[in-house]
């Protein structure tokens, strides 16, 4: 059975109650139930991560890249676009990255329609919501079996 | 039953002896008969469309206007990056609009990273090869849903 | 009795179904019967092209070239911006060209800011609805008279 | 009757002495005077006001916004680049204001081609001279009474 | 009786010993006395943090969120110009938020003079030292009231 | 007794005429009294300036350094952005400038982010309505006794 | 015996009516002949397409993809600089492709100094008038040969 | 005997006591005394004039263009920078301009090192104090008897 | 005996596992015995300190700062191209700085081509893999003896 | 019989030993033996010079002024990026100068793209190895005898 | 007796020959004869080079520090625009250097308007012709006696 | 027993005359000497070359590669930021190159932190004296024996 691991990036705690026309109403806790639930649905197992601190998704990534794993699934949240502790983290494994986000960034401030990580991830999804999360799991899957 | 748009970009006909390490070997009718299976798996009706001419592009986004249509697929392909006039035409829509892309844009030539339609659309997929389409309509389905 | 050609461009037959607050309710035929009228009014015959097709409009300009044409009243839409073709077929006639806009293309998207014509036309009217037309017909039959 | 207000930017009392590929050889109590005829023939009276001081006229400005007036003709000419003075002051207005030229400032040198007051406008009209101003008053006028 | 919150950013425990043509030669702990000194004068209620760890900041205005809060007096200090992790944080609060500096950024070398929270605070007051925190605090409460 | 100026910039004699979201609705008269009120109780005298030419601004400025002055605090309006003379004058005096700003100028459109004065004066306050006065009258007061 | 194409670009059908300064008094049909004559000259087989539809181009290229060609000589005129649909077109084609203009484009507007063209080409040539087609003809043929 | 024009500026009133390191140590009317006795050593007639008011200097220029004049000698002090009205009021002048700078503005701030004049003037001379002024007269006559 | 602090920045715990091509194949601890094995043949005292947190680094340089240090070697990494609330922490050390990187950051991707610490270390070493190290080491020892 | 000037710039003598993906394997002495043999074989005289000194190549085109010449043979190497000293020297002939260079410039690195020499020359060929000097004698030639 | 030191930068010795409309009809000759009588009259010494190699005048400027110079009137031609050697070597000089150009080349091309002497010189004088010599050497001489 | 090639850039030869607080007090020759002394305790052999010419550099390097080389010590002084020419010499090189600056070029002007050799040298050494000579040809030397 593959292994995966969703990382989720700074603030993600406050889905839910934050600003309802960009990231919806759900919880992080009801997001990670629901891409669970895909999981299970298409038999990977899924570890899942979150912290508001840079350096410690950094570590995280070196314990998935020691431990082994099957692919990423990243929603950076504003680290995505100035962390380069974490892109050089991902930047390290051979397992493919889906970077997701919620929101359509290319249609928010102009700053943030760059990502320092979009260069180096397998594939990019954004502007669906959940559904930026659950296609984002089926891509990882999809290219950790080609 | 929802009817959905499937547009193909220029040089799309192409598709099986261009650059693989981009594009892949499928033909686009192979993409085509893959996209139409998940189509009639989710339910849904799917009309397809490709041209080479940027003006036969947008008439048959006015002729979905016209007629009425429950969300857009669109991979642009060269046109992501300068045709203003099918970005107008698109603009006309309500029904949802997924902008997907084979390759990963962001990984490619600078020029390659800006998205003439990235702003107006509901959502971006890209870098996942046939993914893309799969993931896309998909996510368009859904986004019709909501 | 001097002739002049009003060309319209890309996405312009869909007057009355886009976005009204830039584009008004009228339909490009109403449009058309009420610049007719003043041009009636005027004294002078005003022949009309549309096409979503940018080697159309080339080939009409060509035409407009051999026939001989007093002037032109153009509404470049989406092409505003990038169509360097029919720059260069305008910029062969030596007859006063026109460039108008509905909307004030200087209130909207920074890259709505730039025209590739405004350089080579006589003058440009842009902001006032249909009253670009009519007051750009005014311009380019008085500039022909002069 | 409505009242309108013509206001004519820095340097313009030199009109007739002033480059005439540019500029025509009219004074600009000769442009008057053929302003004033017409806006006689559309049945609206016309104020004017010229002053090379940027301060009085935002004064003038104020005081329409004190005593009412539907709309406003200006040709800022050097202004046109750098005033937000009085950029600031046409803002308060909620009359229609048409920003005219009589030369085409995006056929001269690059740092022409940008208004500081384009954004503001209801419309622009440049490159056609006297016309720049007869059509002005046209479209300020037709803008009042929509 | 309304409570605020005071955000001390990287570095701040070093006052008094950093640049203090900068910075001043008063300590964190005597700037905290001074603000809380006026804070009772003012009759509002007075929490503080510092940390130098961005995490841990967004951490606590998640707890101010939960929590409720009046106001936020915030000095960023070097993530002025780079923290957007704290600046999606600080958006999802409806209280005002006022950015201080105890230098003035704009004096200073280009890069300082960019700020990524000045977009959505309520106002900004910089390079009056000690006094930036005091009329800060002035600034908040006042504007709590409003 | 210290003696202070107040200089206000182009248009702010139209001060609770003007777009309220941005300026509120006091007059300039009203902004003055309060203002004054706070000089008495901070023990001060209070001059008080307001032209709509910059070069009399520039003259007050002028008359400031033969007479002495204690400090200047100054709402530079529309001059914020390219006036080089007021900035010029402002740089001879040795007291200090507070640079004041009712709206904050960074959350509006990007042109106005730009001040030609922030890197010559002592603080600036900006985005607090009519406390961006009285705060700059208490921060110029404050900083005059150091 | 080899076969080559020739490709005219947008509004090429004028020659001989353009501007003479830039591009000659030739007709296309004579530019033809004259390079036909050259190619029987080096005993090469010379196909020549000219549209003003850029997607007729594009589909010109794949067919001579399927069908096989030894090199394409290629003048794109103003899709020069704009049409990424032709770039990728091209790219896909393993055989020499020679990019050619009339005009020596380095000495023209800033703008037409980029060509999109002219980083996947084997060689180009500019400025020589008829030359640049007939030395084109010759670095291809040699280009085919190596 | 030829008659010639010299402009100071705004804020050169306040020469003597303005930055030394800078501007020097003599007051505007010693600077005059030395460039009339230069004049007179010439045999030519200086007239001079000085305004903080954009708009004086601009009809003073109006006014040596309707009288004649032989040559303009101007130090534009802070309008270097941003009076296209003065610019413009210049550019009509036949007669030859040549601006200078008691400081060498490329030797300042970045912004300090574009002039708006010098494009149209004949010669330029900074950085030499009174010098400045006295070449620059011997510079305009000897333009003049050319 | 004078005392340096060697830090490491983020991922640097990962070397031996990263790239080889860029960081070789030592790993830190590796990298710690060859300089620590240095700075006995040159009897000075070497302290070093990693993480992966921002905020702990400059924790480590506040103590450095408090205890004293006479030099600090320091490989930045990811944080070389944003980590500014760093270079604030370096910037009040008196004791010299040595930036020191594996890779040769200049002939990489163009963002890392600017390091934010490069304008307040002593000097810099680039591309020489274990070498910069062991370089910085006898670099920062002869500038602590200067 | 005309004579022509073929100019070699920095480092040709190098040909045959530097980078033959970019520059073939023949030495400079073969490629101008090719050269030479064209040259007898359309008629013309052929002189050639090299230097690796930018100020002796100066000096030769100052001696082809003096002595006259049909047309010049340019390859600039490294100097085409910057050398506007010989610029200068080429912009004083009034014979044609065809600029050349064996390896594409336009996709090498991006500072290779702009040559300080094409907008002063009459035509350019890149791309070609050896051919870009054999067809651009054909083309000095061929202008020489228009 | 003091002594000053003329520099002729690069195609100078072709003064005459080259563009009269830029740099009149002269020769290199002649000016210097008209020079060295103003130097007569001064009662000053006056040395002149020229040469057309970059590394000669850095060696002549290096002589000039050894030797003792009281002032430099350079006129750096084509190297205004790049040499930074000659640059260094000026700013090795404490005596007062300063820069002329014959033609004025903030009326030239974009890229001849930024000298890469201009920061480091006492003045510069421009525009002028044969005047900018004399006049620079009045003031080089009167620099050296302040 | 390996070569090494130690090369010096324009203005060298004025060592120990020039800016002592980012060159020192040593002459060239004492740095000679220095370099020539460890170049012997690390048991190899050191050749150096100095001018002013850049084309002498040029066919310096040219030599070496014809001879043989074991490594380059290269201070490239103002060539580092124009001289293409000497980058190209050096790009043919398979040695490696060691860059290396006295002063620490990035905390001077902003176009001095520019290198053109920096991306194609093994490593740089920037800011420390003497130190960057020792510590580079240190650096050369093991660079050479991996």
């Amino acid at each position: 059975m593959k292994t995966f691991l969703m990382l989720h990036g700074a603030n993600h705690n406050m889905y839910g109650k934050r600003d309802p026309a960009q990231y919806g109403t759900l919880t992080l806790e009801q997001i990670d139930a629901k891409v669970q639930a895909l999981a299970e649905e298409l038999g990977v197992k899924l570890e899942r991560f979150h912290s508001n601190m840079e350096g410690e998704v950094c570590e995280r990534i070196h314990k998935a890249l020691n431990d082994g794993i099957d692919g990423v699934l990243f929603n950076p949240g504003a680290w995505t676009h100035y962390s380069i502790a974490i892109r050089d983290a991902l930047e390290m494994l051979t397992a493919p990255v889906i970077e997701i986000h919620m929101s359509n960034i290319y249609a928010r401030e102009p700053w943030r329609h760059h990502s320092v990580f979009s260069a180096i991830v397998k594939g990019q999804i954004c502007g669906l919501g959940l559904d930026s999360y659950l296609l984002g799991l089926r891509a990882v899957v999809s290219a950790a079996n080609q």
